[in-house]
């Protein structure tokens, strides 16, 4: 019988990719507004160059942006990107079906834990702009449980929660980080088709599929039969 | 003659004592809305001590306030109250009369300027925040003239904008930063009676003092002839 239900968050819960791409483009654009002479496209191909050579948790993406483009005088452009783009990540919002969802599942009665890959701060810091911080039982991130997303991450949850692996399913948009390691720790596991990965990774070895959250409870209650 | 006016940003152009008050306000709220337990005041108490010993453009303030609180699992905490604080940072606005006196001073010729204390993205910041960045001649910065509001910082300008001292007016609320410096720079000057040092720096070496930006243009005239 399932008794805990463990969920990712980026694309699981809100657009992340969405949120993401509108965040960068904001960018750009915020500094061809102060002055930046270069086009909105040539910018962002620009940028996304360096967020695949840094990763997307790098800081200073926007001063290596116009050191690269040979910028004199960077304040002022670097001060316009990084400004609209926290303020476009600052705004992110669920998807319409999760809060009505993560709330039913409360009041039936199951554990609901966040189970997510990243820095913790920034993490939670999603959760609470999310207005969803409430509902969660415990949240668990890689960076404090010193795992990212293995088999071992989720064993160290089911040890934190004392659950067993067929006592708990896991939900989320990644076969890689998701799906299979979760079923490696002997979870279940229920794949979102949401954001970027519903089209990259399109075989899956999860127990159900689905859309959307309001299919969460029912199927759910099938698993645990 | 005057030509140029130079302008200070903080307390200045913008409430920025009230916006920085109401910044920690509302971080330590946003902590105690996510469950920390303690009291608003008691919490503002401990992060002002933090303010005084490490200044105000520390980073980790709240990592620090956690820590001294003994927090265990303070990632949610930090995440609440560094969320809440900068938005309130985000939302900064002009004093009322700012933006119509700029504009005002512009059209009849003279050339206006920032002279600001501080790192330059984060200046740059609050004045496109502000909606005011783009009425500016120049933006300096002391942290990329390499020297603190001094006579020096101001000598610096005059070489920059190629004026002389009699040719500017510093307007600005410090009388240790903006008025006595720019005046051993050869400037005129003119205190703004704004913000926390309108209380504490009561004498003035100013040739005039105002109150809000509408004595600005009639006064500068008067110091011209």
């Amino acid at each position: 019988m399932i008794n805990n239900i463990l969920f990712d968050i980026d694309d699981t819960l809100f657009p992340s990719s969405e949120f993401a791409a509108l965040a960068r483009r904001n960018a750009v654009r915020a500094m061809i507004r102060v002055g930046f002479d270069a086009g909105e496209e040539e910018l962002l191909r620009e940028l996304h160059k360096i967020i695949e050579e840094k990763g997307s948790n790098y800081d200073i993406h926007f001063d290596l942006l116009l050191k690269r483009l040979d910028t004199r005088n960077p304040a002022k452009f670097i001060a316009a990107a990084v400004g609209a783009y926290h303020d476009t990540k600052a705004s992110i919002q669920p998807f319409p079906d999760v809060p009505t969802v993560l709330l039913e599942l409360r009041e039936v009665g199951y554990k609901i834990y966040v189970a997510s890959n990243g820095i913790a701060v920034k993490q939670w810091d999603k959760l609470i702009r999310l207005g969803v911080s409430q509902y969660f039982d415990g949240v668990f991130v890689s960076e404090e449980l010193k795992s990212g997303k293995s088999p071992e991450f989720y064993k160290k949850i089911l040890k934190k929660i004392k659950a067993k692996g067929n006592g708990c399913v896991m939900i989320g948009d990644r076969e890689d980080a998701d799906i299979l390691p979760a079923k490696k720790a002997g979870m279940h596991a229920i794949r979102v088709l949401r954001g970027k990965y519903s089209k990259t990774q399109r075989t899956s070895r999860a127990d159900a599929k689905i859309k959307d959250f309001r299919k969460l409870p029912p199927t759910v209650l099938k698993l645990s039969r």
